[in-house]
């Protein structure tokens, strides 16, 4: 399915584009100023209105029902059809936007009409969303926050064995652009013994990997690993903004809470596993002494070809660098390859106790920091809770976010001979509390 | 709001109903064999067909538009109303269910098309939910869990402050009467130092009042404590059904997740607070020592009257019994008196951060036991983490639930001078592990 780097697009824009080139081809739902959602495709500068696309007869058989499930503004319908009518569509469109269209020019005929411009318009979540389940399996993450915690034990006797997990809060996923609200709460002063409620101080980001589900499950019924490629339906950047104070002070005995359900951010285009194929790679071998998955955790091909070679980035911009004219600031750059279990592993997991999982759920994979300074995915780990400024270009510093402080997430897949792939952006600009 | 108990209906089986007087008039999703889900109202032993009311021309005005909002077989739109329709349409059920009924002629000669005997209708769940969030309020129940794990030191520093929730599963919240299927999952068997896979060993029950939520709040904006009431459509039972092996190996750090996400029973009718009024009371008065509740968390009135006297009971039916022909035999006799939150206080807390409650979205009040033997709302709790077996009435014992049994859940109100009220049953039955 992996497509070379020399597969050009007639679309201008998308040949050499650093997110959305002719291999890439993630779906997404949009709008025009005025018009309702609609289901489109990202192609450079531009997007692909499927909806406009099949009222014009540009598609058929598989490709054409996977084009009319994407209908109505939501793409669940779409995801439930599972891989078959993806790739199908997938096929069409490299096709009708590949350099030697035969239908070049009755698309391009249709103008705007059919290739909007991406500026013009305002993108949505892609789906419905049932569920979210926020992962923990940024395994260095994992340590870096233990430490903070645990010095001698960061990590817990069952994170080698237990893809770590717990339910989000669904009703507050939004799509990037989406302002921030600097949430207000209880937290415990230091050194206090009774709290305080009042705006969180210590606002941050995560960086993680999201996956929408596919195909669901019955409930009482299982995903066997070696099925579970049937029930992702693609990727995306999500920021599972965390207030620390508030986290610190709420989440014994029964985990994160209001900490996190003010609002958890999303790159709206969904990435298909088909882009990504030229970026998989064998699951990192387990270090020395770890334990073997269990089996119902383990499938060879997994194993093999599993994991995802992504180069993440999160870059800071502040009130004071748009007024000096200044680019965002980068504070990590990390890789998707510091997942301690695979996407496969975590959709096994989910489901092992008969949980049914649908399509349009969301899974957050976790922060995904790297071992080294630059490469941690949250200023929780950067400062050492605070305790070590980040100073930036301007001179400012920070230990958290600022009210104006604007996060944005970014993504990229490099290969020798193959385009590169992106995600487009996962942005959120902190607004004061109310 | 509230109807003394001489109030009668002339729909026979209603008069003396222990769950369903006239008093009551709940709210569900009902369908018959062949026919689309549909809203009704409990009444005795029979259903009152809103849908088959509405097309009679029985409604008009503020009644009229609550049943329209009921149609479809969700009550979501019903919900997000608020208390002004809700109280109109009891006003109008009350006129037509009521003895003196002008229109019982009327209504008697449609027959079962208007009220079909609630047994041969299958239940749905009442509406869809969004987001599914289980608190943690029964203190006795927080300190007989906190005593098996940290006997000097039962109840974390944050419990009398923070209202302890933490995000459940929504996709499987489940009406009464489905199948529990057991779960299978990893377990960390007592000595050992690697985990375990299979089907979970130590099922239990939790016994909680459940909350819908009705009218939902704007992302980003808080509902203050005084105006909890209108975002509360009703009340139903919940069994928060727990996998205790499950749990204690996977909780850490982020809390309960496959151990919880298996299966969550409800009762179908959503019972009022206009039918709660008589039942009503003042919040216990806090321990000597407890801090009282931050201002977010405090308002007069709630204090007053926001707590409720709700007699909490559930029974086993095992297979013996079935076989023996013998009653279910009672577990727990509890009380929604043992909340040291008020349900106020939960809706406040869990959107003072901005997190948006949308209609249909359902909390779980924890685990609601008493502080004495036979109040325990959890098997863990009665037999102290399976250390003392349960004897029944069969000579059959319990550490957890086996493959056929059958839990059963029920509520009652009782004050003199007042119907009583139920909430019908919450059941559901133990089958094999897949």
């Amino acid at each position: 399915m992996s497509q070379p780097a020399t597969l050009r697009s007639w679309v201008a824009s998308a040949n050499g584009h650093a997110d959305f080139p002719l291999q890439n081809l993630p779906l997404g739902v949009f709008s025009l100023p005025g018009s309702a959602p609609r289901s489109g495709v990202a192609i450079g500068e531009q997007i692909f209105d499927l909806e406009a696309a099949l009222e014009l007869g540009l598609f058929e058989g598989q490709a054409k029902a996977a084009v009319e499930a994407t209908r109505g503004g939501q793409l669940n319908a779409f995801f439930e059809l599972g891989s078959a009518a993806r790739v199908a569509l997938r096929a069409r469109l490299l096709e009708l936007l590949g350099e030697s269209s035969s239908l070049r020019g009755k698309i391009e005929a249709q103008g705007a009409k059919l290739l909007p411009l991406a500026a013009d318009c305002q993108l949505h979540l892609p789906a419905r969303i049932g569920d979210y389940t926020d992962f923990y399996v940024g395994i260095e993450h994992a340590q870096n926050v233990g430490k903070l915690f645990r010095p001698d034990n960061p990590l817990l006797p069952n994170y080698k064995y237990v893809p770590i997990g717990y339910h989000g809060r669904a009703s507050t996923v939004r799509p990037s652009g989406s302002e921030v609200r600097r949430p207000k709460g209880q937290t415990l002063p230091a050194g206090q013994s009774e709290p305080s409620f009042g705006p969180c101080a210590r606002l941050d980001y995560e960086l993680e990997l999201g996956i929408w589900i596919g195909r669901g499950n019955a409930m009482g019924e299982s995903i066997a690993i070696g099925d579970a490629a049937e029930h992702i339906a693609g990727f995306c950047l999500l920021n599972d903004w965390s207030a620390r104070d508030i986290q610190a002070w709420e989440y014994q005995p029964l985990g994160p809470f209001l900490s996190k359900s003010f609002i958890t951010s999303v790159s709206p285009w969904v990435v298909t596993a088909e882009a990504l194929e030229p970026f998989r790679q064998a699951q990192p071998a387990r270090p020395q002494g770890d334990p073997q998955p269990l089996p119902y955790l383990f499938d060879t091909r997994d194993q093999q070809g599993g994991a995802f070679d992504i180069e993440l980035e999160v870059l800071l911009l502040t009130e004071a660098m748009r007024e000096q004219n200044l680019p965002a600031q980068r504070l990590t750059l990390s890789n998707t390859r510091h997942m301690y279990w695979t996407v496969a592993q975590l959709v096994a997991h989910h489901s092992v106790n008969g949980c049914q999982l649908q399509a349009g759920d969301l899974f957050g994979s976790g922060t995904l920091s790297g071992p080294e300074a630059g490469q941690f995915g949250s200023l929780l780990e950067i400062t050492e809770g605070g305790k070590k400024p980040v100073e930036l270009a301007t001179g400012e510093v920070r230990k958290f976010l600022e009210d104006g402080d604007e996060i944005i997430l970014r993504a990229r897949c490099r290969r020798e001979g193959f385009a590169s792939i992106g995600f487009g952006e996962c942005r959120g600009k902190i607004v004061p509390a109310r």
